[in-house]
């Protein structure tokens, strides 16, 4: 019987979803598990977008460009200058997701065995794409102590050697919902600059900042515009997810023509998607402004109700929806199993993704969990009333 | 300014795609361009399909599961089991086109720097999913002048190494349209168990096969359930490539475990894909019918046009919709742009893939072309006509 490869072995499973099974077997026993593992918000898709695809009176669903449709990625110019991003339709990639715009980069600009500096927590996909393009993840870590921000300036110089091709950041950030501010921003340029490497910048979640916080794109960042590589993505923006459109935006045209090729390889990023993308982009600002109004709602509530119980540190994330908290646990690992296969209150249960996952560095997160914030409050007021009677019954509790 | 990878270097540009801006031009001086360059069908997609789609009532467009949706890979493994594939939903994953199986599979499955067998003329994006992989491939060459036929055993043991980990089969075949028998089959079969090698065979085109002849899937083949990784989509069954869903199926379940970890890095195939491919399967056998009616008649039709015109030699394709022709040309890269940019003839032209794209033997196709059978018999009947024409002026004639 053949082998699987080393990178089979290499690749790690995904800690959002490796619990999966434990919650189907939890759903048999006729218990509600409320799902706070995965970014998957309740939120409504624009009806824009919905009606969009139910309007298609295309007789056949044909590729695309490989590039992605011209009127889409000519709009979406539009959207990105109209917040202060300058780029043109030839200056972006739409992607099958976000998740391709990071593998295409990564495959384009980094070879096998070099490395990307990763500030730790990161989303965990990060390391399956690195794996997958044979890239090697040297991460810098971040503390919940000072709510996870962006590590000195002194710890990506220590990292950095000949073999360093580029920074990954996220802003604003899976899985700590910290904001980077445009002063970090433009020391992290100057490493990128003095050291000639890529800024790879995901901002998937910048309509999502709270606080009157504004968002700082690192396309913004003046001088640096053949080593930025930003990733977007339509999933969170207008959650829906399962659209499974992107973009790779860089004005870098030798990573654009690059890429394409990898894009080309693959044919055409979705047809309905696209539809729905380019539908999406005259969602009305109302949309947002309810968005917006549920998730700090959400979040104040989530915030609140996790740093009441005993024990437990919650830092208020700035944006994104998703917050990294510290239980007083022996093993989160553990205790997301447990809570999921051992353990109910009033026939409900709660699916949280264990933070180790987000580390890269071994044994770090252990008795952190990642919490996405994406579920109406009612529903959330329940998670949280069994978390916390979780934490009282778990055997591991620690002080 | 950083560089791109030696990875991004060696990324073929594709064939099929790298004369999209001839043919751009073309049509901006007012040309109509006939399409047989690429493997999009002007087929109808199947009704049931588009009103699936259509009549989506989802309020969020969520991620689904990283496999696929259950019920999808529910009926498939019905539609599978109807055509004597005997597999159930757990031994296949839902993908993001037929694309991402096949690099799913090679990441799964092949090292870097290891090989996999490949008779060429090939599908020219295995060589893109190849160097993504950092897989080599190891052509062996079939020839037109026996129709493309399978090479004979002793070409495979000839180029067999330690580090042989598969051969891929595309069938029937892309780009030669060459149906591979039960008996190529099962001696393809022989030499994957004696050297213990995966299997990977591409069955996309299974329902294009003419003259009575029967499709065989290498899933069929006995002793050899731990070897055979298929590769499907609904991409031309329903003449809907547009949507992006394919297949990856077999019965080792090491090789789905491992697939399921790359699955799992790009969290979903698109959710209105999935929606239309399940609809899809309960296409009327009609629709069918009338699709074979029609690909008949336009190969029987094309290969009699091709053969006509002297010095061309086009063999009879026994599936798919493609072929592989002879021009009697000095080079095809040079005439396939020369038609679109310095030809014309009663304002029309043609746009064909230069078959070199196909071979990984450098050197090889350069008097040959691939034509997709993929247009209407008014249109494809001006094609010839232009094509004919065209033989006639270009000045790098050969005899």
């Amino acid at each position: 019987m053949p082998t699987i490869s080393k990178k089979g072995d290499l690749m790690p499973a995904s800690p959002i979803r490796k619990l999966v099974p434990y919650a189907e077997k939890a759903r048999e026993k006729g218990i509600k598990v409320y799902q706070l593992n995965i970014g998957q918000p309740d939120i409504k898709t624009p009806e824009v977008a919905l009606e969009a695809v139910r309007n298609m009176t295309h007789q056949v669903i044909e590729y695309s460009h490989s590039a992605g449709n011209e009127s889409y990625r000519r709009k979406l110019a539009k959207f990105y200058q109209g917040i202060g991003i300058d780029v043109d339709h030839t200056e972006m990639l739409v992607t099958t997701g976000g998740s391709e715009a990071i593998s295409f980069t990564l495959m384009s600009t980094v070879n096998p065995d070099e490395e990307v500096i990763v500030p730790e927590p990161f989303y965990a996909n990060y390391n399956g794409f690195s794996v997958a393009a044979g890239v090697k993840v040297v991460p810098i870590t971040a503390s919940i102590e000072n709510g996870f921000a962006l590590p000195p300036i002194e710890e990506f110089e220590k990292v950095i050697t000949p073999r360093t091709r580029g920074i990954i950041i996220c802003n604003p950030n899976n899985p700590t919902g910290y904001l980077y501010s445009k002063k970090e921003l433009e020391m992290l340029g100057e490493i990128v600059k003095k050291h000639d490497l890529y800024l790879f910048s995901d901002e998937v979640y910048r309509e999502f900042c709270y606080d009157g916080e504004k968002h700082f794109s690192a396309m913004g960042l003046k001088g640096l515009e053949q080593h930025v590589v930003m990733f977007d993505s339509v999933s969170k923006r207008y959650s829906m997810c399962g659209v499974r459109v992107g973009t790779l935006v860089t004005k870098n045209r030798e990573v654009i023509a690059t890429a394409l090729k990898f894009a080309q390889a693959r044919l055409s990023p979705p047809s309905y998607g696209q539809v729905a993308g380019e539908a999406a982009l005259d969602t009305p600002p109302s949309y947002f402004e309810e968005v917006y109004a549920e998730y700090i709602e959400r979040r104040n509530y989530m915030v609140e109700a996790l740093n009441r119980m005993p024990g437990v540190i919650c830092p208020t994330p700035k944006g994104a929806f998703y917050t990294v908290v510290h239980l007083p646990v022996d093993d989160t690992d553990r205790f997301a199993k447990w809570i999921l296969s051992e353990f109910s209150y009033q026939n409900q249960t709660v699916m949280m993704a264990p933070a180790s996952g987000f580390y890269s560095t071994p044994g770090l997160g252990k008795q952190e969990v990642r919490i996405a914030y994406v579920l109406k409050k009612d529903d959330l007021a329940l998670a949280m009333e069994t978390l916390a009677e979780a934490l009282k019954a778990y055997p591991g509790r620690t002080k």
